[in-house]
């Protein structure tokens, strides 16, 4: 497919029987979609993409075979450093028992004990298999160490796979704390984060009733601000409650899960949509489907004008899968998106969440971050549940996972 | 992995950390799961399988380094013998767009005009497709011919591809028969089936509301039984109705949808499990799942005493998946199946739905048809959903798709 004596300086994909540019103006719909279009590759970026009769000359030549190129997807939510299984716990959840296990942790307490080689080991594992199915960006968060030394060493490893690394010292109260919550407050926002914030980009808080209230979600937030790390917030999974306001009033990049909204919520995200810098409600729907929770209801947000993202949750207890496209396709099963829009938000919403303009599109200048399907069309996410369809991911230009050739 | 100069006399597969043998007499819950087991393929049938610490000595050996082995899916319900793409209407459809597509026609037509070399490229494919995701028994379907030519054409392309071959010229009444329903099924009943019964082994009749009424359906099967074919119904799957009482009446080998079930259904399908030749429950949550329908109760039909299989319906209008993965999270998250019933019912009651004793299980004599899964039990097919997790599949022990080589 390249010339073999030497690094092309363009490559030219050609023949690409649709092309989600994710730009409106450049095609249909919200994913600007270009049918029989080229794009082209020079120095890790988009150097040019449209209209395949329009397509300029190149070094060397992919052969998309009438097939779909898609942005590379941006998943902005990830649990994956972490040591032990909990698969019996899951299959004792769904089979109506009554289980012990103590959720996070169990994890937590796996995780500690786990050498700093099994659990990079672990995350890299992982990675590969979501690079393998299309996601090109990947957020990854800590929160299953709960000390100083391990979260520092979560975050460390974390740094190995992404650029994307949440501080979430504030996932649940370490259980050395159980009698002392403020206690725990205090150090996450105190000496934990001095430990912690150099090696991260963001702070998150699970804001939510049995993890941090209100006051004290605010707390961390402020003092993340403060060591200069932007913000996520964990709110509304399990019931009502403060986390999206607090997240829309202090600024956060995002608010995850949104899966129980009063109406002054859904309210709160259209106004903050309107922002330069908007609070982007980022829905997990693998959560909802692998713990039999109601669905979060995409429609009335986009409707009321609020920006929606879809991201994984990848993490051993509540969603253990690596899939964006099985997650668009329960979030055009279950949460009223359209296909397209749930291509969107699975790859340029996913920029927005994590405040990026150089992933999740793929107009000249944008990272080469690129996914070609084994379909005709982005629809094919959706349509066809479960099934891999993902034949080639290149990651800044370069062939990470899969092949170009066609099998067919 | 194998001696490179002859074919092994017999293959070890060893260090199996959990194997689903589906025989509860000799391991764990429905599913007899083995830990710490082995397996021995001899001439392309299991010839041993037990623990590990007891197993024989084998020419070769193959490394399931601590994952999972479980018998190949058997998919007893798809239709993938057609042409035309209806990614389109799909998405009409889950944007709540009134679209004026004509479903099953639409198939029809193409399909009529597609060159047999294109139905047949086509079904390969999704044949293919399939069998890496581990399915090694797929069942075809006629039905979107519905002339005597295009249907027998249909039946020489599925037989092409699987032993398993379903004649369904009564899946809907053909188009030029729109004014004389009665005379269609005079041909299904008549001409068709002269014609189609030799390259049959089952008739099938989609017994609905606007397709075929209890006394059409009953016609259609009883011409079938004179033939030698075995009987198959689609039933119940938009309203209730009486197909999944006619099925049993007749001694379909099973009834597929269940989806609306009325207290005499469920009564029916449990008498009729207890039979040597049982009628089958086969659901199709994929269905339900890309039309937003309601799922169907597994959960009743099984405290109830009903045999239960889960299948694809692998179809371009209602349902375009392959993966048997998919249905299985599926039907854990919403029919109340638990991870084991379900497994089961993707592999024994697909066997028992084809009335084949030589599948869906792993005890001596059966066919070495095997999954081995990337993960250590069979609970992740259910709690790791859309990740691809088959790692290498056999069909009469012959390797088929993917590596067992360990990449982690």
């Amino acid at each position: 497919m390249t010339d073999d004596t030497a690094v092309p300086q363009s490559i030219l994909v050609d023949d690409i029987g649709s092309l989600v540019t994710n730009d409106p103006s450049r095609g249909r719909g919200v994913v600007g979609e270009v049918e029989e279009a080229a794009l082209v590759i020079e120095q890790g970026r988009v150097a040019w993409s449209g209209p395949r009769s329009q397509a300029p000359a190149a070094d060397a030549r992919v052969d998309a075979a009438g097939r779909c190129v898609l942005p590379g997807f941006v998943d902005s939510h990830s649990h994956i450093v972490f040591a032990g299984d909990r698969s019996r716990e899951f299959a004792a959840r769904m089979s109506g028992l009554a289980y012990s296990a103590g959720g996070i942790h169990t994890t937590v307490e796996a995780t500690r004990k786990a050498s700093d080689s099994a659990l990079l080991s672990g995350a890299r594992t992982l990675l590969r298999e979501a690079r393998s199915q299309g996601t090109t960006t990947l957020e990854v968060k800590s929160g299953y160490g709960l000390t100083v030394a391990d979260e520092r060493r979560s975050l460390e490893i974390a740094r190995r796979i992404t650029d994307e690394v949440t501080f979430l010292g504030a996932h649940v109260v370490a259980p050395e704390y159980a009698d002392d919550p403020d206690g725990y407050v205090d150090l996450v926002s105190g000496p934990m984060l001095d430990s912690c914030a150099p090696l991260s980009r963001w702070i998150d808080v699970f804001c939510e009733r049995g993890a941090f209230d209100e006051q004290a979600s605010r707390r961390v937030l402020a003092a993340g601000r403060e060591r200069g790390l932007l913000l996520r917030v964990h709110g509304n999974q399990l019931g009502e409650g403060p986390g999206v306001r607090l997240a829309v009033e202090m600024g956060a990049a995002s608010v995850d899960h949104c899966t129980y909204l009063a109406p002054e919520d859904i309210e709160a995200l259209a106004e903050a949509a309107a922002r330069p810098e908007p609070t982007v409600a980022t829905l997990l729907p693998g959560v909802d489907f692998s713990t039999r929770q109601s669905y979060p209801n995409a429609r009335k947000l986009i409707d009321a004008g609020a920006r929606v993202a879809l991201a994984s949750d990848c993490n051993p207890g509540s969603c253990f899968t690596s899939s964006l496209a099985f997650c668009i396709a329960v979030a055009v099963r279950d949460t009223g998106m359209t296909p397209d829009e749930a291509v969107w938000a699975a790859t340029a919403g996913g920029a927005l969440a994590l405040r990026r303009d150089d992933v999740g599109h793929l107009a000249p200048g944008a990272r080469a971050d690129l996914i070609l399907l084994e379909a005709p069309n982005h629809l094919y996410l959706a349509y066809r549940p479960g099934v891999p369809q993902v034949a080639a991911v290149w990651k800044d230009g370069e062939l990470v996972a899969g092949s170009p050739d066609n099998g067919a």
